[in-house]
């Protein structure tokens, strides 16, 4: 990973996810001391700036980058001078002018973190979600969950050579259309060789899937026994007003991951989702704290891949110690 | 002390209540160094997690921990993901999964520490305040001030074996009913021995005292002269749109500790106020501002206070050094 | 500087100012460094207490802080009880009664900086900002920037003996009638021996310059020409419907830092903002981004700057040295 911004998991490749998933091994080893801390970015300073609110993410984020040592500084909207007009751009000016290391940006518009890096030329930028775009660490968070996971529910590694999740099938169920971690995952998961089928009602889908190397399906029953991995997503509920869902209640006859639909799937299969859970809506409560959910994992797992991302961003050449 | 969370003041019993006090001592010394600092949390994070607005509470926390060389982070409401409807349990479950190794919550629902705690299984749960319901750090810096500025004072400690508040006379006065201190203190000063009335008008009373340790009077003027500690609580001005105080003016006159009043308190005894001040309500402002008085004092020993509470519960078997 | 406070610039004089300026060189070189940290304030305690929300300042203080190794909190006036009618100065002592050594005030209201530093004993005050009163440390890395630039751009250094910015021709214009900048940057300019003068719309002077050191032209074509610095303030929208503005683009027309008077300055001449900047309002956008406008430097410099004012007031006796 030479790059010095991640914006879209798809800049990585398969080579480039692999090597944040072996380093991330590490810092899950770090995460479990008694003190969780290593001095790899001490000295460097990371701003968060989020536009968009989020609990997960931006602890996540500050937690992985404490636990590198580096200083955080949070600015988010609420606090801050875009209210009296500052511009995006002036803002980002003065962080890059403060000698700050590293600008994690969350937006609702899509692009922007990409307009952020054009601007910047010292910070490395870091897309913590903009819009129904992208949210690479997502993506590269489930990858490695599901690599992890797998492992250590005695399922066989992939052939020699061949990448992470070579031959998996695996399905994201739900809102794909206003989805960032679909896009991310998509791109993710069919990088290191999985097989994607979306499953969703036409309206939960985007216009148009050219160019996606995916499956779509209708039919969640249909799909469920020759799955690896379930992915369900959150459902909004804003969306019954925008006619694209007639009711929670049919949402959840189609497309929730009830128990019954949970008792189709293979013997040792895993059950995803990227929080905050709807319980009762798009997956029923029994499943989402039964064992075959990594849910919390999902969460757990954040934190390391976080600290491979900001390593591999701003630490090349440092040696990595123990605090 | 083995609890591992600290949700109400009753649950330590007065062994437990002079544990911390006796710790508090230490980190009293601590802070008055040039560098206030031991490594004590090195490693270990601590969430603030307020759901209500609070200065004092909160500052006062993130010192204590910082002082430990814990790391902090702050989520409030305002900028969190609760707003999209991110359930409590979702945000406490992420917090979990995370590593993270102590959460402060505050919440403007009464037992809501409790359910926390019963989410977690990782973390230290620590009540800074549940609704009208309790608020036990406030409760030992009260008891802790108490005895230290008795000791400084002069006043005759407690015999051989007897608590630290042993047979003094405390009054708590003002607005009972909707004060989560009063039922704090009430457990904590009775569990060190002493007498507590209080006083204030019926609206202003619980609906029910069965089982409080106290006596209750509605005449300030006829208990003062045998009081030790006089403890004014705030008086809430939206109190009277709900028809429960006539005006602040009749308040002032019946239950205010006015210059008059407080001149009928024995020489030595203590007036305190949880904070902050309504100066000229329930107070008088020389009243508030007289040697008698020692806010100062119990803002002051809170922050060692939280130190010795988070030390007890995360730092046990780490030894207590200078940075 | 054997000043507590930083409350007006006016308050050093041109020694302190000076003394600031030199030891700012030692933090840009700090700045520069791949561990930008010293740890000079190790152990205390900065509170930043903003009632107006301001990225820039606040990211320039705690960065600053945080190069020093002090602990950094945030009180901001949305997360804070002032909400729920805490007065300032119960939260004023709250601070104090904790131990921070420094308060960084912002406030919408002129004077408040002075007002906590009255209340406290302990903690350093500095005023980030008072209504449109003054924002000294703005004003000393605006001195800061015209000595270096100038040095960097090969200009003679002032004669043996005179001040920094000795016979330059500085001319700020624009809203100086609700700027705390000009104000600062007045006094600060004058006291090195500057020569200012106020370009502006006579609504958008003060109501009496009675006192002010200052020059003051409504013609910016015949001020531009002799010119060392030219200081462009900010444009509020909002004075457009306060009927102080007839229009943007006639106030552009009239005192807009367009193109063509931008080339009306002399060669090595520096084009100043305290951001953020209205683009194509009072300033061009080729001319904030040409080689003339050292804006992003005044940002840059901000953080040494800051560094040198927290040293001096909470730092003394204490020797810098590399981390």
């Amino acid at each position: 990973m030479t790059a010095r911004h991640l914006l879209s998991v798809g800049d990585l490749g398969a080579d480039g996810i692999e090597e944040v998933l072996r380093l991330t091994d590490s810092f899950v080893e770090v995460s479990s001391r008694a003190i969780p801390r290593v001095p790899a970015l001490r000295g460097k300073t990371v701003v968060s700036l989020f536009f968009e609110d989020s609990t997960r993410t931006r602890l996540s984020f500050e937690t992985a980058a404490k636990r590198l040592s580096a200083d955080v500084m949070t600015f988010s909207v609420s606090s801050s001078s875009v209210n009296k007009g500052e511009s995006l751009r002036d803002t980002v000016e003065t962080i890059q002018a403060m000698g700050i290391d590293a600008v994690i940006v969350r937006h609702a518009g899509a692009g922007v973190p990409w307009q952020v890096a054009r601007w910047v030329s010292g910070p490395s930028v870091i897309n913590a979600g903009d819009g129904w775009h992208e949210h690479p660490t997502q993506a590269l968070l489930d990858c490695y969950t599901i690599r992890k996971e797998r492992q250590e529910r005695g399922a066989p590694a992939p052939a020699d050579g061949r990448p992470a999740l070579d031959g998996l099938n695996i399905a994201i169920v739900g809102d794909i259309r206003h989805s960032r971690v679909a896009r991310s995952d998509v791109l993710a998961f069919s990088a290191l060789g999985a097989h994607v089928t979306l499953v969703a009602p036409p309206t939960l889908l985007p216009p148009s899937l050219a160019g996606w190397p995916v499956d779509v399906s209708h039919d969640l029953d249909a799909v469920l026994p020759k799955l690896d991995v379930v992915y369900v997503l959150r459902i909004q509920k804003e969306r019954m007003t925008e006619a694209l869902l007639p009711s929670l209640r049919e949402y959840t006859s189609y497309y929730g991951l009830t128990r019954r639909r949970a008792s189709m799937l293979p013997e040792g299969s895993l059950v995803m989702h990227p929080g905050p859970v709807n319980r009762g809506v798009e997956i029923a409560a029994e499943v989402a704290d039964d064992s075959s959910s990594v849910i919390t994992q999902q969460v757990a797992n954040g934190v390391a891949v976080r600290m491979a991302v900001l390593y591999l961003l701003l630490g090349s050449g440092v040696e990595l110690a123990a605090a």
